[in-house]
């Protein structure tokens, strides 16, 4: 049988065409329906194994992948670097090595340095799943944020949608703006020239908060990151809010409709205004979050389904 | 078809009428036996996910939920502070928000402020067990020691109980003092003065150990904290257990067949002599071990059990 | 029916005859073909509840217990040190005795010191697992050694197999040591004075490791663990190579068709050369950690077979 997902792992954004993106986001608009049930539990990936690889703490993204996969059946076992034999002084190649010889169907891993999944990908037999790699990509996100903007607006073809913030540092920034333009939405960047990329490749942007997010029907604000942004002292985060944080008042230049997103966890008063992040007619945030298991389960079961196939 | 157990969620023993907990005790019951058998798997969480979150450390309290979620055949996720978005400053809030968009069924919740699973069980659409809140409560634990005493003298109504130590900043006291008496129980407490809460509500209080533990059926210790009591000097603990700690030669003030108990995990020759906790016939330390399991498994079943009449 | 492994507990190697260690092998083969296929997962242990106690970390040994333990249908929980109750100054025996009373059918156990899975054993009612204590054995790692020699040389009786490094400190050295000479293995230590054990009891043994690896069937390196050795500056780990690490060269001494073993994680330029490591026509380290995963599923089913008959 054809499989409209020719891809065992899922590195980057780059990766897909639109109209895989499209097809996965349809298989996650199922599961997102599944997880409403009493009852969540399909038996598609009994028998498979998911290590998730987290050498950078996240508890969010960690949660998100282990219940999508154990929905779905699999054997998940969480590896964190806390205890990983990395403390041991063995590398990262050993380490990969010596997880694909125990035989997983699946990697999820998360790392401080862009390019290892991709690294280890090279490296194993089985599918890997980028959750996150240093200043690289965030696949993942960018797929659930595309589920949350197709479910809150019916489309995402046509939609002005500016990201906020700390473009240069961020992954989910990066992952976005390969999958949104690629989806037909007219994407542009907000922030402070020192925290915008160098390469815009055609994007949009905006060092003025307000002119940035005029008529935008999606306002995504990124998490500030203070480990990332040394020169910026704790006392000028008020200024940092003052200058690109999101306020009711500021909100006001965004469509009469626009729905503001964020990748959490949260800041409240510095990057957002906790009354924004709390009305649901205005917050996508908690979609987001719900959006990410659903996506995750598409993730696991569209790029494990050709080798699934051999199995008798 | 009613059910007997009309709650969603445990935050506290306060919640429960006598009949209700002997209701749960029953079902405990049948969970214990379940337990003792080679094969001790049921299938009636399928499905359903639980979410265990540990804001402070306590691997028997955490290891004994997971195991009874598993044997129930949900699936169990663990969270712990020290991998926690907290450490990037997220608020509870905000965390028990995000927890919540992955639809799980139960939050099991461990706290060090008291009200915290009050607070979120406010917030989410699912059960949340209060695992142990501060100085708060630990509904499981009474319910788990009530099991004990049960199975150990046949009833509860009737028995004096004297429960030890530190009192006042005992969320395992404050739970057994609402559920013991709710099942006419004798309940008196023993410390030192400075060790007993101000409110007593007509419980009876000793301040010399020998006098409170005269004729006792139950004597109930509990665990010396030291992080609670800054001014216990270590080289004082020999000074406690000389006045509070339980010897043999105490121990013979209570009734011939009385019985002890301990939260755990014990201090042996601080507040407990280790000879007593290892004898079988007087100690139900490890009685309350098992309890543990089987009344975590009981809450677990009758909690959901509403919700899951809604599966097809 | 007759099992052809009467043992509840793996302790040591000590305890198993050579009838019983083939037969767990043969065993281990069979697993061996199962996890390589597309869906692993049977259901013998479904119902059984393992519990892996980490004193040490370790995540291959932990990760290739849990994936063993979930492959075969148990559930599995870990406990690891970090968040243990020893660290609110429990004793052991006390930790051992709760985690008994919570009816797991195998314990794990991996501690810093010698004979504590025995001590366990003789308080529990369940199987234990030793999975490395301190100086003393580590019996599974003995026995996917020999699988993965048989597998790759199709026999042990008769090999001349050397074992190099810290052979004192090592429990790996010191469970091989017992193992394949009762395999009918020729086996000899190669190291330092200093790091050669006090007793061989008739193993041959060289400080020379090029005289120690001459003629070799199997190269069987073992970890430089620096903490062991604090007499060894870290700038004279490169004298160390130079006098003992395997390299290209030296490798040239041992037999033609050589195998290369090593228990990982790996110190590459330090006790071996990377190429050599890397070189699949040479090296086994790979199919050691596969050989791992395979034989933890035999002892699991193997040590539990006895008490599984008595489930209805």
């Amino acid at each position: 049988m054809m499989s409209s997902f020719p891809h065992r792992n899922l590195l980057g954004i780059n990766q897909l065409q639109a109209g895989e993106i499209l097809y996965l986001l349809d298989e996650a608009e199922q599961w997102l329906a599944f997880n409403r049930q009493p009852r969540k539990r399909d038996e598609r990936l009994a028998g498979l194994t998911i290590i998730n690889i987290f050498f950078e703490n996240s508890t969010r993204t960690l949660l998100s992948f282990e219940i999508a996969g154990k929905r779905l059946g699999a054997q998940v076992v969480n590896m964190r670097t806390a205890q990983s034999s990395l403390n041991k002084g063995e590398s990262l190649v050993d380490t990969a090595l010596t997880l694909g010889a125990m035989r997983p169907d699946v990697l999820v891993i998360r790392h401080a340095t862009a390019g290892v999944p991709q690294e280890i990908a090279g490296l194993v037999g089985c599918s890997v799943i980028n959750a996150g790699d240093g200043t690289g990509e965030h696949p993942t996100q960018a797929l659930l944020d595309a589920l949350t903007i197709r479910r809150r607006k019916g489309r995402i073809d046509g939609l002005k949608i500016a990201i906020c913030g700390d473009i240069r540092h961020s992954r989910v920034a990066r992952s976005n703006l390969l999958c949104l333009p690629r989806l037909g939405a007219e994407v542009r960047v907000v922030g402070p020239d020192s925290l915008l990329p160098d390469e815009l490749g055609g994007i949009a942007s905006f060092t003025d908060m307000d002119e940035g997010i005029e008529g935008a029907d999606i306002v995504m604000m990124l998490r500030i990151q203070r480990e990332r942004m040394p020169d910026i002292a704790p006392e000028s985060l008020g200024d940092f809010y003052r200058l690109y944080g999101l306020s009711r008042e500021r909100l006001a230049r965004a469509a009469p409709d626009a729905i503001v997103m964020h990748p959490g966890p949260i800041n409240r008063g510095v990057e957002i205004d906790g009354e924004i992040a709390d009305d649901p007619d205005r917050s996508a945030i908690l979609d987001q979050v719900e959006a990410g298991v659903a996506t995750r389960m598409a993730c696991l079961d569209l790029l494990t389904r050709a080798s699934r196939d051999l199995a008798p």
